[in-house]
């Protein structure tokens, strides 16, 4: 097995350079890191594209099983393992604590026309969600509210939310692994889901409707904004029903996975689509 | 006014103390930090025992009007406030960009007695939330949803909730000086509630009815536990309701902050409290 001693050697300035988001959506690459995370990603099938470990690192049995579920798909030849010194580790994790594991994966990505529905299609349109945190949250409530794919839009004029970032990963405990998630352009996702028949149900503080009072029970997708200033023109406009959250309090409003999971929330209420 | 220059100064020390829990808990006083945190405390009506302001770090328009304000404040004898070089004020600070504004403020406090209801009574029990962000998000969608108030019952054998972090402030985004919280004993805060005849509801996944199903327009007390290990015994055998929120996904469960807001705006949602 490969063995990686220097701090200069080309790998390990590569996953430093992945901590920055151009980096990333240049390879198509992120990387994964914490024995839960790796776990969780082996657990969804992911095959990495690479895997590091440092073997001083590792400590305790559930380090040890994933290690060995490492070493055993680079025995297949599927993916690559390779051994790390302390030092070199240390230089290649951005987290302190990661336990000595850490792999790169390919962003997951997948397109409209390949998402399948069982019943009608229920989905979640984030149109800017500023912090990682709040988007590995959205995810983890859409993985429980059943939802079918969340949509991350491309405005024409900006890059765009930060789907891979490796804080998305971890804050969504997996569920980045589970829900499928698109990031088409703004025109082709208001496009597709136009032609779908999909309603846009976006949400803001100024519509008459209460969530609670329109009917989700159709294909819908719920659509949010960034928690500054809401839904753009062209999402609002593209939305064949507004609602709004009321809100009783002197704060600004609701942080925005509360609002997407209150949203996401009352679909599953008035579907009753789980027990 | 009084200006410290020097690290070594014994306040410079003891506000670096008070970042940490004990110090906190023992004075009974907790650090507000940043322009946007301190305005909304002084919106509010907070009077600081102590500020301390960076003349060289006050920037903007916003911060330049929270620093007249605590001059003001100062001005009337109600409270002091320090002159600090940016050396000084940088060893301060817990987060890097504070906008060289800094106040002491005393723990809010209210007692179970005092707390007041317009109609039936709406609380929120949150017996552990492992994270101040979490917290702090929960007491802000409390805000919105009209909670009377969030009681942090203290368990025997555990310090309880740190409800007084600074994070804890930060993430609430004004809504820690909004909401009342009584920090009572687990066992004062179940012997009031059912001496009022609060009914207990208790969220946790192993109920039968859906938290949709349960009725919640009488007097409540919505009660959820820690994210890893969910409500204790204690709260459990306290519930006159148990509820769960159903989950359709392969991730663990819902964030605490999530769950808290589901279960807040079903309450809002059964009585229509808020248009």
């Amino acid at each position: 097995m490969l063995s990686i001693t220097s701090p200069q050697n080309p790998r390990v300035k590569r996953i430093v350079k992945l901590s920055e988001r151009r980096a990333r959506d240049e390879a198509r690459q992120t990387v994964v890191e914490g024995v839960r995370e790796i776990r969780q990603a082996l657990d969804h099938g992911v095959v990495p594209v690479e895997a590091y470990m440092c073997p001083e690192l590792i400590d305790g049995a559930e380090a040890e099983r994933v290690a060995q579920h490492l070493r055993a798909t680079a025995a297949t030849g599927m993916s690559e393992l390779l051994l790390v010194s302390p030092d070199v580790f240390a230089k290649m994790a951005y987290r302190g604590a990661s336990g000595g594991l850490l792999m790169v994966i390919a962003y997951r990505r997948n397109r409209l026309e390949s998402l399948a529905f069982g019943g009608a299609p229920f989905l979640l349109v984030v149109e800017e969600a500023e912090k990682p945190g709040n988007l590995g949250a959205i995810l983890r409530t859409a993985d429980a509210a059943g939802v079918d794919a969340v949509l991350v839009p491309t405005p024409p004029d900006h890059q765009g939310t930060d789907l891979h970032n490796p804080n998305v990963i971890r804050a969504s405990l997996g569920a980045y692994f589970t829900v499928p998630t698109v990031a088409a352009t703004t025109d082709e996702t208001i496009g597709w889901l136009h032609e779908q028949g999909i309603t846009v149900v976006a949400a803001g503080p100024a519509a008459e409707t209460l969530y609670t009072a329109a009917d989700l029970t159709g294909p819908v997708a719920l659509a949010v904004g960034s928690e500054a200033w809401g839904l753009s023109d062209t999402w609002l406009a593209a939305a064949g029903v507004r609602v709004r959250i009321p809100m009783a309090g002197a704060v600004d409003s609701l942080n925005l996975s509360a609002s997407a999971a209150l949203l996401m929330y009352e679909v599953v209420r008035q579907r009753g689509s789980i027990d």
